[in-house]
């Protein structure tokens, strides 16, 4: 390990990245309401192309929510996704541009001039969005808290279920809690530097 | 703020999200190797979708790289690409499961079963390497320097001039170093939790 490379203090690493796992079980602690105002306003923050934040998320917490969002989960999901603490629908925005006059203001013809296009916005929120997934998956781990990201699911019938415009598409269904004793499988191996890496 | 909600130190929050911003310029100050695989060392643990880890980084570091990347670049992105101390080109590719066997050892078959389609591979990909692309930025800024991701840029050319493939995927060129001192623009505008959260 390289740590002293990285200004990032030991413990932080640790919690956002090398002690943590994705995990399968919870404990029965709760997740609050203000956990999650923490975490978004924490990550909040991490850059998007446009400044266009395409991330919505729905927080299913009501019985009648649970069912509703467990109905599309493939089987292997169903189980963990009904016994979390909380689950998250992380979804994009297909139509984000609308709020670039507010979000990007030094220059609000972005909207029109980048965005006209549907087909245009759909890439865009979707790469944006699963950037901001990924922020907000780091943002349960920096609230002490362990994700669960899953996407097995039927994407279509979430977006039906939960959206019913047509203008959102589900990248992720996240559970979030305290991990119980058995949460993890063992850590899977990762890729070297050098299979990841070139240099030109 | 509501930062009493988080486990993660005041100070590693103000790193890689309160405070960290894009760059736009940057000092002269080199990039090393040991930052960038110490960066990699750690945001290699991210999670991803069957531990898939399809991002693949190419480190632009000759003058001859430099000149084949800006020239594929929007406009408005070229003085900054030319000029950085260090770009990355972040790339997902589209062919992960011949990995896998290597990647998920308790169920190798997944190669076969869910990613034997490339139109499924490449929804895969883009959206794992999106998450490993956020993880990478955080990883930036974790070394304590500043990254400047971009989506400015002829993608197929990218593709063609440094995969020749056809299997990569460019995602976005990340400029990266120890930001300027006019750096970076005023913070912008973030939507608030009640515009992105909602609870079923």
């Amino acid at each position: 390990m390289t740590t002293d490379a990285l200004v990032l203090d030991a413990a932080a690493q640790d919690l956002l990245f090398r002690e943590a796992h994705t995990a399968n079980t919870f404990t029965d602690e709760p997740v609050s309401e203000e956990q999650v105002k923490a975490i978004y306003d924490l990550i909040k923050y991490g850059p998007t192309a446009f400044n266009q934040t395409p991330l919505r998320i729905v927080l299913v917490r009501s019985a009648e929510g649970r069912e509703r969002l467990v109905q599309h989960m493939s089987d292997g999901n169903k189980a963990k996704t009904a016994a979390a603490p909380l689950v998250a629908i992380l979804a994009a925005d297909n139509e984000f541009h609308e709020e670039l006059p507010t979000l990007f203001p030094h220059f609000p013809q972005a909207k029109d001039v980048f965005f006209s296009e549907r087909a245009v916005r759909e890439g865009a929120a979707a790469l944006n969005a699963s950037l901001q997934a990924a922020y907000f998956i780091i943002g349960i781990r920096a609230a002490g808290l362990a994700a669960g990201p899953m996407t097995g699911f039927d994407a279509e019938g979430i977006n039906k279920e939960f959206f019913g415009d047509g203008d959102h598409s589900v990248l992720t269904v996240v559970n979030i809690g305290k991990p119980a004793e058995d949460a993890f499988y063992p850590r899977s191996p990762r890729l070297s530097y050098d299979e990841v890496v070139t240099t030109v």
